[in-house]
């Protein structure tokens, strides 16, 4: 039997490359995406492009509410910051954390990991452009690893252990997208925006947002053409 | 300030005697449930009856769609057991366990304990009656607690550490029916059976599934009447 993976898929840049890396170590991919109350829901629309043009074997996507929790820009009523300098970003915890949201996203995907007798689990976490968000730390990701083996059924199993795959945790934006380019990903279905511009039927990036921001300089920083649509 | 608690409010005897605990302890109570697609969704009902009766500062009910990942007699197309003898009932895991529901349902206590500057989360957990959950163990409430400290914006601050207060983990059935009438808990207002049986308006407990047979073990040990009503 091939093994299976459990990728969180959001329909970002980062979470493409995170699969194409689970499927490049042979995994029969099984993503996983959240609606959980995200301003930038257009990036659920993008997961379903990524997922589907990566040939996953399913892809779920929950609902979870997580607006009933609030306290983030990407969830509750704050508006998202914009035109911060690149030395800024990165400095301190921002608005758009959303508390707890990694740790919430991997209990989930550590629930259907347990269903499907999956052991392994992919996150396009990154630990340089983390933005300042805790949760994107490998201290993190060693803890949660620590967590999932007390916390299932399958872990209480001899020799069973769940692994977090954090493949882009050391690379920068750059070579984010110097490594899906390797991969073969398609940016151009992905979605990075926090606070999308809608015009008719196109979705245009802000291109001001942290997340904007990021995501330009990392395709700058590569040498490459930025797929995607920006209203600025 | 009075300080701050999230306690998890299943509608069940035990997380009501956690949350007089809670209580008893002096903190200000937030209280959260989840609609997470649950079979017996009727101990909603009963978690707000509860968190009202104690006067709780709030009460959140986050809707989850666990059916999505499912695995589970409780959320998925898995018949309950019923009828099982007592000295079966916590050997192995059984199908009513939902996998990870206490990794996930803590995650977001933690999410909800950051917006609200808690740091102390109650939980209705239960070592020796635990019925095989992997998760009512207090090797995975320290993995937690010790998860919450590199997982959070919060927990990075000096000094600052999240407790899963867990104050059921060692007392058996009866005695949390012991402590509960001690603390005033109105055991009439919980609900605790797996699969209901609905006659009008009346929801009575089946009596025969595991959670049935445990609560009425508790109350004949404690030599205490159960005031809900069972079918059987």
């Amino acid at each position: 039997m091939i093994p299976r993976a459990i990728v969180l898929v959001s329909g970002g840049m980062d979470s493409a490359v995170a699969l194409a890396e689970a499927r490049a170590a042979g995994f029969e991919c099984h993503a996983l995406s959240f609606d959980y109350g995200q301003r930038h829901v257009q990036e659920l629309a993008a997961a379903r492009r990524v997922a589907k043009a990566q040939g996953v074997a399913d892809h779920r996507v929950l609902r979870l509410d997580l607006r009933a929790i609030g306290g983030s820009a990407l969830t509750d009523d704050v508006a998202v910051p914009k035109g911060r300098s690149e030395a800024t970003i990165g400095t301190g915890v921002p608005v758009t954390y959303v508390p707890a949201r990694n740790t919430i996203f991997l209990s989930l995907a550590l629930g259907l990991a347990e269903v499907l007798g999956a052991r392994d689990l992919y996150v396009g976490v990154n630990a340089l452009d983390y933005s300042g968000y805790p949760d994107c730390r490998p201290e993190f990701l060693r803890a949660f690893e620590d967590l999932a083996r007390v916390a299932t059924a399958a872990g209480t199993e001899a020799g069973a252990r769940f692994r977090v795959h954090a493949p882009l945790l050391s690379l920068t934006k750059a070579g984010i997208v110097q490594r899906g380019l390797e991969l073969g990903v398609d940016f151009g279905l992905t979605h990075t925006c926090y606070d999308p511009v809608v015009r008719g039927e196109r979705v245009l990036a802000c291109g001001r947002c942290d997340a904007c921001i990021l995501r330009r300089k990392g395709f700058a920083e590569a040498g490459r053409g930025d797929p995607v649509p920006y209203a600025t």
